[in-house]
């Protein structure tokens, strides 16, 4: 019995292993057509808008994971909506998430002067310039969702372009940016930061779940149900990222790590510790996973992203 | 036959000046319906969330011509479009407007402290404060777009988005920025400046009268009318808005006068001197006019308007 159960847990280890393995070869490769997409997007130009389309380039076509679009492809996916339409879907969030890094970097906001261990936008060219960069960045995320090369459906398109606007307005990212400034400093409460996350940094994850949904049609239902996936995700996400910032190395983030700590902001660590805050982002993620019960085996990838963004390590 | 030459003058004339002043007070009881609707759509909030909605509402609701909000809300009645989904596409075109100057008004882009003789948003407010508004403003001017309310049909609604989006990008009033940005200091040929306006404020303008064809789902030929009308009339007024700032008083602009010499800003006057550029200024209004020939006196309004913009004195 001892010795079976073993062998389980081992087979079982050996495919949590496999599965994340194909999960990240996944993402790779949705990276890549996604990286794709926005460089045919996005063509570099003459004349005197040329410096602002090679900032909006380098802002966008930096790499990353793509876990935004990636969701947005891999939800559209399980409702066989076209991988083009997905494409452009995901590149757009992208756009958008991009954006709202190029401003935050900005002196007057985080003043960051690197991203992703490269010169943040700002720095790279100037102040002017990332302003406007993340400016038109915003327009053509709108733009890319309104066009007829996305969808056929005008229905389809101004529900993703009404979503999208819900999930990064002053109600969202925005509203999320402005408490962070406001909250600097100040002790918040493990309520206040919850919704300082969901604001920031969730509602754009919630999102991008849900244009995929959008995209595929799928019914009223079911698209709350992957909207309530993506929301859980993107808190479990944002709490391991509080444990990632407290406890890995500096190397494995590619940035300065326990930059939270010093910056005196309230964090799901310092409100719970690293365990206690570990423990909450392993409950909101089995909560993520349980809103796609209702999917067989082909929602398996949307399962393994849960596990992916509390385990990881950069 | 001198006397009734003159009398026939006179009464023109006066007949000009009725029109002049009825479309004074045409604008005005606009501007008061636009602003009515921006304060509806904008409420205060309390939170976190306070200061950047009180920020949006000290940059959009600070008076002013609303040129813009009036051109959409004319051209739609010219079609008999409802009056309450004009007043919102107004406000969704003031939004974005404000955006624009807001982030224009940075210290890193024209470090402006005053917009209609008031501090301007970063001065009243905060650097980080000015930026995030601005980024929610454009957001809320697409969201405003998108919403039902503002039309049933959703081919209205993304072919509005669309055409806000084209206008206020990369290819347009973001894409005229950067290019005025690049060619400070420099001299720019009349073509450039030409080129330069037609983006930076041009394509704001054109896109009002657009909008406003849009919402009357007008044919495609008269919506190219109606946009080739808004292009001139954008073009005119910019023209003669570089006459004003070489030969009004700060008193009558309510800011500072000859600013764009001083800043070495290449003009249709430096280029064309005042008359030239007075000339240039009229020439484009009769244009803009012949675009309109097709209608009767419901657009009259529309033709007083071309008067308006190159006879102010602010």
């Amino acid at each position: 019995m001892h010795q079976m159960s073993q062998t389980t847990a081992t087979s079982s280890q050996t495919d949590g292993t496999d599965r994340m393995v194909r999960l990240r070869a996944s993402m790779s490769a949705r990276a890549r057509a996604i990286e794709g997409m926005i460089d045919r997007l996005l063509p570099r130009v003459e004349g005197g808008e040329a410096r602002l389309i090679d900032a909006m380039r380098y802002a966008t076509l930096g790499g990353g994971k793509r876990l935004r679009g990636y969701l947005v492809a891999e939800v559209a996916s399980l409702f066989r909506a076209g991988a083009e339409a997905a494409d452009r879907v995901a590149a757009s969030v992208e756009m958008l998430h991009a954006y709202s890094l190029v401003h935050d970097d900005l002196p007057a906001m985080d003043d960051d002067d690197l991203r992703r261990g490269q010169p943040s936008t700002h720095r790279k060219f100037d102040e002017a310039t990332a302003i406007l960069a993340g400016d038109a960045l915003q327009t053509m995320s709108f733009d890319i969702l309104a066009s007829p090369l996305t969808h056929d459906s005008a229905d389809v398109r101004i529900n993703l372009v009404r979503a999208l606007a819900d999930a990064s307005g002053a109600a969202g990212m925005v509203g999320g940016q402005m408490i962070d400034m406001e909250g600097e400093g100040r002790a918040l409460s493990l309520e206040e930061v919850a919704r300082l996350h969901a604001l920031k940094t969730g509602c754009l994850i919630r999102y991008s779940a849900e244009a995929g949904a959008i995209l595929g049609q799928a019914s009223d239902d079911v698209r709350k149900r992957i909207s309530a996936y993506g929301r859980d995700l993107g808190a479990a996400f944002q709490i391991a990222d509080d444990v990632l910032d407290a406890t890995a190395s500096a190397e494995e983030l590619g940035k300065t790590a326990g930059k939270d700590e010093a910056a005196g902001k309230s964090t799901y660590v310092a409100l719970l510790g690293v365990d206690g805050a570990a423990k909450e982002a392993r409950r909101v993620a089995e909560q993520a996973e349980s809103h796609i019960d209702i999917f067989g085996p082909e929602a398996d990838r949307l399962r393994d992203l849960v596990h992916y963004v509390v385990e990881r390590r950069n």
